[in-house]
C-alpha cells in the first residue's frame, strides 16, 4: 500500500533534511514515499526551543501540512518535539493524517514498558513538554525528565560528548528515577538511540524514526479501514467560505 | 499607581474595539490606562473559533505583546477565551505581565464556588477549552461546557435570543451538573452577565471584565513585590542574539 | 518485511477462528503471516464475559503465548478486550511482541479524538474495562461506556438487531455524553465498525481490527530498531532454571 | 474605591499585629482601610503549628468574620497559611469576601511559573498544607514542600540565620526539584521575600503580602460586578432562626 | 479483648442518644463497652449541616476526644458524615483510636464495590463532603451524590416517606449513575439500610454502624499489634508545656 | 461470632503453612477458626515473583476459593501481596467474603498515617503493585517503593540481614521520601514489624497478620449487616449453567 509522507523540519534551515531523508529511506516500507521539507529560508528561527519561536513559524508549518493534503500526502508529521499546532494541522486537513514526535513517542513507549523518562537538551523545555505528556495520557507513568545540558545544535557537534551525557542521564534515570523506557526528547538526538538501547538494556526511542513509523500505521488504517482523525469535535474543519474569504492559504 | 494595560482583540477587525475600550473605561482603576488593540485588517479571521485561524494570527498577537512591552505596557491581554500564545507571550516579555480570559476567570471562578459551568458557543470550542481547564489545575471542578449553538458573531446580534439561550444553559448548569458559578466562555458574550447573575442567583463571570481586573491585580504585586512571570523554565526569555538574527520582531 | 502473527482467541471454541483467519487476511499487510488459534476443545468457556472464565484459561492462554515464541511468531495478540495476562505474556516472551484488543483500540481512538465510548455488551464488563482505561493513561479521555445489553454469542445472532442497538448508543454517545470516537469493545462486535462509521460520521475502531495492526506496527519497530517490551522491571522474563524447575511449560 | 479590609492573625498574641499593619499601610492601595486584629489575650495559643490549636481558636475567628460583616468590612483574612475556616467563614458572610494566605499565595504562584515549592517551618505542617494545595487544584503543579526546622517563633528570632535556611531551601527548591515559583509558607516568615527573590532570581511569594493583595482584589470585583461568594452549595449561610435560637454569634 | 469506645453526638442534644446506644448494644462485639455522648446542652446546634455549626462546636468535641483519652476509651466516634476535626482528635491522643462516618464508610464501601453513590440530605452537604472523598482517596470510585431534599431532622419524623425517597434515590444511582454501592450519608438516616439493601439488591452502608465496627477493627489491630495513628507528621501530638500554658483543655 | 477464615498460600509448598497456622492462632479473634492451605505440591511455583508464576496458578487458586465457599468459609484470604485474582474469586463467592494482602494493609495504612512507603522485595513487583495501590484509590498517599533486594525465599533465610535491610529502607522512606507509615509488601517479610515499629517509631503493617484481621471485620459486618462483595457489576457471579456445562470446577 502506497503511503506518501511528508516530514516538515519546522526550521528554517535545511541543514538536516538530506540526512532525515537518507535515515527515513533506510527503515520505511517499501511502498512509502517520504518526503522532507524545511521552512523558507529567510531570516528566521533554526531551532525551536523557544516556544515563541514555535510561533513565528506556526503559521507556514501550518501552510506546508495544508500543502502536503493538497499534494495528496497521506500524512504530514511536524518535526519537532514540542509537536507544535497538532489541533489546527487536524482541522485543516481533512484525510491526511498529522502526527508528531511526542504523540507517536509516547503511545511507543507506554507499550513497551511503564515508567518512562525523556532526555532532553535543556531544562527549559520541560515544562512545555511535561503538559503534552499529561495532555496526551501518561503523565502517570512520566519518571522523569532529564536534561543534557545541551541546545538542539549541540547534540551533533561533538557525538562523543553527546553521548557520554545521555549515557550518563539514561543511567540515572534507570537507577535513581526506576524509569524502564527512555525517549530521546529532540528529533535531532539522532544517531545515539541504538547504541544506548545495546549498551543499556533498555529501549530508547528516538523521537525522529518514531513519528515515521506511527505515520506509516495511522496512514495504514487510514486507508484500510476508514479511521481518521475526528471530524466532531476539537478537529472539525473550518468552514471553505471563511477560509476563502481570508485567505488564508 | 499607574497601570498602563492593552486589550488585544485578535482578530483582524476593529468591529468590537470601541466597545470594549468603553466598557472597560467603567469599570478600570482610576489611574489605569487602558488601551484596546484588534489585528490589521488585511484578510484575515474575524473570529478564532477554530485552532487554525489562531495559528495565523499568532505570530501578529506576539508582535502586538512585543510591542507592548517596548511601549511600557505594565500588562498585556490576549483577548480569547483559548488564551492563545500565553506561554510565547510571557517568554518574549522580561517585565510586562501577560494574561488571558480563561486564566483570569477559572482562578476568580474557583475562589467563588467549587463547581464552574463554561458557557461556550459551540461544541467544537469544548476540547480545546477542556485542555486549559486542566492544564490551570481545574478540572476537578469543572461540572461542564453547556453550548448555545451559536458562533461568536452571532452572540450580539439578537440580544434577547442569546439572553434567553444563556439563561436555559445556566439552569441546566445548576439543576443539572451542580455547577455552583458559571463563566461566560468567549470575550463576545459580554453585556449578559449581569442579568443572568442576578435573576439567576449565581456568580456569572464575564471573560473580558475578568482579564482586565486580573491584569490590574497582576500589574500591582509585580510592581509592588516584583513578582513577575518565572524567568526560569518555562516563559525564560530567548537570547537577544537569536531575536536578532532571525529578524522576529 | 515478514511479520509472522498469531491471533489467539482465548475461549475453547473454534467458532470464530475461520472468520476471523479469513478477515484478517483480507487486511493484513502483504508479508504478513496470521494465524487464528482457539484453546482447546474441552470443556471450558466458549466467552469470557466473567473474569472467572477468564482466569480458568489463562495458563492455556499463557503456554500458547510461550510457544507462539518457540515457533517464532514476531507476535501474539491475545484477542478478548479484556486484554488478559498481558503482563504474564510480556514476561515469559524474550523477543515476541504481545498485544491486545484495549491497548491497541484505545491508543488509536486517543490519537483519532479527544473523547472515547466504549460500547459493551453488558454492564458488568465495564469495571474490569474501565480498570485497563485508567491503568492505560486514558481515563480522562472516556466520554462513557454504553451497554448493549447483549452477550458475546448475541453479536453476530441477529446481525439487524446488533446494528440497530450499536446505533442507538453511538447516537447517545455522541449527543449526550460528548464522545468523538468509538470503541465496539469486544472482538465478537466484528462487521459493524464500518456501517455506523459512515452513517454516523464518527470514527469507530473495530477491537479485532486494531490490534492486528497495531501488532505489524510493534513488530516492524521491534525488527527495524530492536524496540520491545522492556525487559527491566514489570516485564522481566523468570529465570530459566525456574521455569525448568518447576515445569511450567 | 473605599476597600475595608480586616486581617485576623489567629492567636491569642498581638505580638505580630503593629508590625503586620505597618507593613500592610505600606503597599494597600490607597483608599484601602486596613485593620489588623488578634484573639483575646486569654491563655490560649501563641501559634497554630498544630491542627487542635487551630480547632480551639476556630470559634473566636468565626466571631470575627461574623463581626467584620457586621461592622462592614469588604473582606477578611484568615491570617494563617493554614487557610482555617474557609468554608465557615464563607457561610457566615452574605456579602464580605473572605480569603486566606494559602490560597493567594497559590493562585499567584501557579499565574506566575509551573512548579511551586513551599518553603514551611517544619514537616509537621506537610500533610495539612498539602491537602490544601490539593483542594485548591494545584497538586499537579507541586514541586515539594521545603521544611527549615523552625517553629513560627523561631522566623523573627535570627533573622541571618532564618535567611541562610531560606536561601538553602530555595536552592534545592530550584535545582533538586525543579521549582520556578517558591511560596514562603507561613505568615510570620515575613521580611525575607525580596532578598532570596532578587538574589535567587525566582518569584518568592509572602504569605502576608499575597492575601491583602488578593483581598483588594476580589473586593474590586465583588463591588464592580457583584461576583461573591456562591451562596448556592458549599458557601450557602445557615437560616437566621437558627444562628438566633442557638445564639451561635 | 475489651474494647471501650465512645460515641460522640455533636449536637446540642441527647435526642438521638439513647437510641443510638441501643441499636449499637445490640451489633458490638461482646466485650465492647459503648457508651454515648452529645454535647452539652446549653443554646447551641442540634444539627451540623452548615459548615459553621461544626466550627462553633469542635472545641468541645475535641475537648471529649481528649477527655475519652483521659477515661481510657481506646476508641472515640466523632458521630457526624462530615467526618469534623479528624486530624486535631488525632493529635490530642496519643493512644485512643478516633474514626468517622465517611471514612469508615467510605473504606467498607471502597472494598464491596467499585462504584460509590452517597445518598445525602441536602444538595448543600455534597461540597464538604465531595472534598473528603477526594482526600481519603475514593474519587475514582464515586458515582454521584443523591439529595433526599431532607433536613437532617426530617429523615425520623416520617419513615415512609423518608423510605420513599431513599429507594428513589438508590434506584437513581444504581441505573442511571452506574453505582453499584450505597452510603447513607448523614448518621441520622439510621434505620432504613436494611431494607433498601434487601428489595433492591445493593449494598447499603449505615453511617452509624460502619464507624462502630470500623472502631472495634482499629482497636483490635492496635492492642494486638501497636497499628494505631502514626504520630511523625499530620498527626503528631502537641508538646505537653504549650497544652498545660495554653490551657487548653 | 464464628467466623471462619481460610488463607490461602498459593505457592506449591506448604514450608509455611505451619508458620503462619501458629501465628494467625496467637492473634486471631477467640471464635475464628482459621486454617491454612497451600496448593498441591505437583511441581510448580514456590513463590510468585514473576506474573506468569501466578497466572499459573490462578485457577487452582480460584478452585480453592470456590472450595472454600462450599466448605462454609465466612472468607477467604490469597496470600500473596499482588493480590491476584480478587475480581474472580469475589465472582465465583456468593456469599464468602474474599481479601488479600495489599488490599487490607493499604486500608489500614491510609486511616493510620498519610504517606505511605511500601517495603519490597524487589524492583521488578514494583509495577504491578503500584497498579494495585492505584486502583485501590490509594495513589497520591503513596511516598515511595523501596526495594532490600532480597526474594521471596531470602527474607527467613539470615533474620539479622533482612532486619537490617528492612531498617536501612524504612530509615530513607522516612527521612526521605516522607513516609509516615510502612508496609511490608511480601507476607513472607512475617516476623519483623513490631522490632521495626518500636525502634522506628512509625507504624509497620505486616502484611499476613492485616488481611487477617481485615477478613474478621468484613465476615462481622457481613453478618451482622448483610454487608458483602455487590453482586451488580464487576463482582456479578456467572450464570450456574455455564459452570456446569464447562466444568469448570
Amino acid at each position: 500500500m502506497e503511503k506518501k509522507v511528508l516530514w516538515i523540519n519546522p526550521v528554517t534551515t535545511d541543514l538536516f533534511d538530506a540526512t532525515f531523508k537518507s535515515e527515513f529511506e533506510k527503515v520505511k516500507q517499501p511502498d512509502t514515499i517520504i518526503d522532507v521539507v524545511s521552512l523558507s529560508p529567510a531570516p528566521g528561527p533554526t531551532h525551536l526551543e523557544y516556544n515563541c519561536y514555535e510561533v513565528m513559524v506556526m503559521p507556514e508549518i501550518l501552510r506546508l501540512v495544508k500543502k502536503a493534503e493538497d499534494e495528496k500526502y497521506d500524512a504530514a508529521i511536524i518535526g519537532c518535539f514540542y509537536d507544535p499546532i497538532l489541533r489546527a494541522a487536524r482541522e485543516v486537513t481533512r484525510k491526511t493524517i498529522v502526527t508528531a514526535p511526542a504523540e507517536a513517542s509516547l503511545h511507543i513507549a507506554a507499550t513497551l514498558g511503564e515508567s518512562i523518562s525523556i532526555i532532553v537538551g535543556r531544562r527549559k523545555w520541560i515544562p512545555e513538554m511535561k503538559e503534552n505528556v499529561h495532555k496526551y495520557g501518561f503523565g502517570e507513568k512520566l519518571a522523569s525528565f532529564k536534561s543534557l545540558d545541551m541546545g538542539v545544535h549541540d547534540f551533533q557537534r561533538d557525538h562523543a560528548e553527546t553521548m557520554r551525557r545521555i549515557k550518563q542521564a539514561v543511567r540515572e534515570a534507570k537507577e535513581k528515577d526506576g524509569a524502564n523506557v527512555i525517549i530521546l526528547g529532540c528529533t535531532i538526538e539522532f544517531g545515539f538511540y541504538r547504541e544506548v538501547q545495546e549498551e543499556m538494556e533498555i529501549p530508547v526511542i528516538d523521537a525522529s524514526l518514531a513519528p515515521l513509523k506511527y505515520a506509516e500505521f495511522l496512514v495504514e488504517i487510514n486507508k484500510k479501514f476508514g479511521w481518521g482523525h475526528s471530524k466532531l469535535d476539537g478537529y472539525q474543519s473550518p468552514p471553505d467560505e471563511e477560509l476563502k474569504a481570508w485567505q488564508l492559504f
